[in-house]
């Protein structure tokens, strides 16, 4: 199954594609899209929404993982970033993609097993989980890749306790 | 000129179409967009945005007009209305559509001239700018052709602003 994983803003939207089979992940490829500071923000919205149109037609992915928004620090940021949001799950949601969400206690408990975890931690668990020589940069990117390992570490779990539940019958 | 008034939210989008031309509005068209609450969240903004698309084909405004967006009561409500405010305005965006907010003062103050008028107030001014017999039904689509009303009169006053300015020189 390939999982494209999501990191959602107005001004980077981080993405991880990765090829998630028999409890094995293969990274396909993590990138950013970025949108220019001193573009009106309805245009930002629409690079977004033709870019993310792009790269699900690219790449394919079967799952849609997102980071679950909460609003804790500046309020007027916040209304933008769900705005993007929206459009950024939209092509997926045009293209049926079931789109699952994840908060940031998650994807750490469920990457390092511990959930406040640092960045630097769930950084290095998915470079070790992805068999890569280096981290993913940026940031956003590195942060959607784990958002979309937490996707297919859950569909596991989810197998596991099937069968548990199969066995117990 | 044609505008087009929206009135955000995810459950209800209101519109209101309006003709402007020399300081006179002739109503087109006022309703809502509505998505069904037993639907899932991401396809409520699948049908905005298709809806949307489709009134801005079949009614061709030149300009929009839309809420700003102020987070004041219900935090979590107000990131879904968020999201489905980036993905409302998206088809606009598409069409290279100047898009004109508005916070809820200055509809009130432009309409009823009193910046903390009633909600009423507000809706019997707009049926008596256009000629109607009935406030328009529902609130939604009366507060969106509010909206558009107000952009109207914007204009009007740039442009009278902008003859002061002329003869100033």
């Amino acid at each position: 199954m390939r999982i494209m994983g999501i990191d959602p803003g107005y001004g980077i939207v981080g993405y991880g594609v990765v090829e998630y089979s028999h409890g094995h992940f293969t990274p396909i490829k993590a990138g950013t899209i970025k949108t220019p500071s001193d573009l009106e923000f309805l245009k930002r919205l629409r690079v977004i929404y033709l870019d993310m149109q792009g790269l699900i037609e690219h790449y394919r992915p079967d799952e849609i993982a997102v980071e679950k928004l909460f609003f804790n620090t500046n309020i007027t940021t916040g209304i933008d970033v769900a705005q993007a949001r929206g459009v950024t799950l939209l092509p997926a949601v045009m293209q049926n993609l079931p789109v699952y969400e994840y908060t940031p206690l998650q994807v750490k408990s469920s990457i390092v097993g511990y959930g406040y975890a640092e960045k630097k931690q769930v950084q290095e668990m998915v470079r070790s989980m992805l068999h890569l020589a280096q981290i993913i940069k940026p940031d956003d990117a590195a942060d959607a890749m784990a958002i979309a390992i937490t996707h297919g570490l859950s569909l596991n779990t989810r197998r596991v306790m099937e069968k548990f539940d199969k066995a117990a019958k």
